[in-house]
């Protein structure tokens, strides 16, 4: 073995130059704790000419990945490129190649990732994805090591900074979403195209990945419930207030004997927990396990430094178990449950709805009718001022628990009624510490 | 090597009975994660026939550790009997014998843990003590894991559930800390002498615990800095929610190039900040590194479910690292930096003053004075109506940063004023997100 571990860095972007100047400002400390210095010995980018704000004195900067691939003494890839094509391509050849390799490409795991980790087990070799959740949130390495002792029943993430940023924007300032997304953009925090952030589709990735540590087994992309959060408005957020409750974008996984709930969504969740408090980009994972209790991880779930911070924190790990042999220790075991996701018809929810009507007699009878045939059980009935939110009369609607087929139902019963001025809205509430 | 791992627990009390019902309840998940089933072959504890609830069949039940030590198929020696005594030569005995250890217990590791960090070292075997800070809050292998990238800069830590309890309970109910006290006690929270957790004796041990992971130096528990609760009263709960803060009994460590500042006192921290949300028994620890930012760990600091889980996490550990080969490697490195821990006469902080004195004219010039004298400049003054916590009317000055000694002077210099009706008190205040 080598008395160095080398690694080869494909995509030098915002996380790969986070990366770079963490290896460089915390060498010493690194390679105490690594056991053996970590040298980044080749970048490959298809831009080498712009200037990064990192230090690349002594590294080789070359445009092609083969380099990296056909190098034998780099011992790790660090896959920075995105993407689900050519960032398969290379670290399944990473891989074959014998190869180590750190990625932070949560939507190539979700979407095309139990190949790959097939084949990391299969070569021996590590796939490891810190950074792909949470950014500077360490819960990946959390689940292989303080929490692998429980049994999680219940995973509760808020796991996109642009999503939680709008929502925070829109509840502080009573900004409707459109006025918060715009904002949000103009800080950077939001995409040209901001789909991926404001429909869940990140959300629901990371939730993949994050359910499949904590049940030991494989869950498709698709078998996820998933709904943004482009219909809520600021009137639901002060409304959810005023009831008790802040509303978040959540990614839910809830085990129940050998059946799995994983649902992203919008959700009011308790003012008072701790959860709540999670504000602006910030990220949080709350994890509910037996016998461990309530656990939650608190910080920023973006970011060039936080993010590099955390493929560095990968790197260091497989340099430890580099140096223990020749083989390592992947800790994932996807295949040991038997456990199926559960139809989204048959989640249990209490909800919040918000109705906009015409204001006249009988509303309220006919609402509470569609609801009673199918035995939903109503909490509270709020019939509010108008608010600029809307265009006709609010009214919101608690209910007990219901599932979400009956509630669908009445949903669409309620939505053809003629006092109707907007389609009804739904949304969850989970209500935990 | 064996095709089980075999435990000796020493100490069958509430964190015993914990980890006995984990390995049982979660023996599955901890064999395909471990990768090797983990089996307490033998309990050692005086009383042996008080029955426990925890189902202990085919476990050897025995009064004499010595038929652990002298065991050997056991690989793992399990230290719950705490005290610094039996416990040290216990842990000492069992690392020569070639012996992994796990042990909850921070006190010993505190106070005498250096030369068992050493031993370990030495003996190439592994001392792991997740369970020993903030029960289960998996900090310490995050602390090797996930966040061993980034150089910490801060730690601010609610590590002590009974003083946590009482000061929510203060100010929820403008409790005066001795009616809070009886409370904790009659729900069991506190202990019949309540000393070492009031006083800080346990955030301190803790403290030591957590900064010499983070900062990778050995400390004595002399120098760090330690002031209890029991000087607080309801009024000042209250004051301070008024200025937008709330008071905890907080660990802090802050790094400055060598110079570390370790101390444990009240304090006044943001009412908006995550830490702040932190009620009642829970736990939690803030870090702040580089490049990693923010990054907070919150759960239940203590009870035989939560502890009991992080003992076996920390068996899984030892049990993967036995299944590598005959060495182990520890990750603590305690020795490679150069710190020294400051003065706290060096350390800086913003301060909230309670005085409380006769209503009379030029008390507020005398006092003034006396901070000038001491160049300490003042934020804001607020003359409070009489209050039930105090004989006399309350004065509350909140000052900008001074040193502790300038502060230490110019109380002193009050103290002794003539229309002082009490000792003036103060709580430093830090400002963080």
């Amino acid at each position: 073995m080598s008395s160095v571990v080398h690694v080869g860095l494909v995509g030098f972007g915002v996380v790969g130059t986070g990366l770079v100047q963490c290896l460089k400002r915390n060498r010493r400390q690194i390679e105490a704790r690594a056991g053996i210095p970590i040298r980044i010995k080749t970048i490959a980018d298809l831009d080498i000419t712009t200037p990064r704000n990192a230090d690349t004195t002594g590294i080789r900067m070359v445009t092609d990945a083969r380099e990296i691939l056909e190098d034998p003494e780099i011992d790790i890839v660090v896959e920075l490129v995105g993407g689900t094509g050519f960032a398969h391509d290379l670290i399944s050849r990473s891989l074959r190649a014998g190869k180590d390799v750190v990625t932070a490409n949560k939507a190539l795991l979700a979407l095309r990732g139990h190949e790959l980790f097939d084949l990391a087990a299969e070569k021996k070799r590590l796939l490891l994805f810190e950074a792909a959740v949470g950014g500077g949130i360490p819960i990946i390495q959390a689940m292989r090591t303080g929490v692998c002792s429980t049994e999680i029943e219940r995973i509760y993430g808020i796991l996109n900074g642009t999503a939680n940023y709008i929502l925070t924007r829109m509840e502080e300032s009573n900004l409707d979403f459109e006025r918060a997304l715009i904002e949000a953009k103009a800080k950077g925090y939001a995409e040209a195209d901001p789909t991926y952030d404001i429909e869940g589709h990140d959300t629901t990735h990371k939730l993949v990945l994050l359910s499949q540590l904590a049940y030991d087994c494989k869950i498709r992309f698709e078998e996820v419930h998933r709904e943004g959060i482009t219909r809520l408005t600021a009137f639901d957020l002060s409304t959810a207030r005023e009831l008790g409750y802040r509303i978040k974008l959540l990614a839910i996984a809830k085990k129940e004997g050998d059946r799995l709930e994983v649902r992203c969504h919008p959700v009011l969740i308790p003012l008072q927990s701790q959860l709540a408090a999670v504000s602006g980009v910030y990220n949080a994972v709350l994890i509910v396990g037996n016998p461990l209790g309530p656990v939650m991880f608190f910080g920023q779930g973006a970011g060039g430094d936080a993010t590099g911070a955390a493929v560095a924190a990968d790197l260091m790990e497989a340099a430890r178990q580099i140096q223990r042999g020749p083989d390592r220790k992947n800790f994932y075991t996807f295949d040991h449950q038997e456990i199926r996701v559960k139809s989204i018809d048959d989640s249990v929810c209490a909800h919040y709805l918000r109705l906009v009507v015409e204001d006249r007699p009988g509303v309220i009878a006919s609402v509470a009718t569609a609801l009673a045939e199918q035995s939903i059980s109503i909490a509270s009935i709020i019939q509010k001022e108008r608010h600029e939110s809307h265009q006709g009369v609010p009214v919101v609607i608690t209910t007990h628990e219901s599932p979400h087929s009956a509630m669908a139902r009445a949903l669409e019963k309620i939505g053809e009624m003629e006092f109707m001025a907007d389609l009804p809205y739904s949304i969850r509430i989970e209500d935990f510490e």
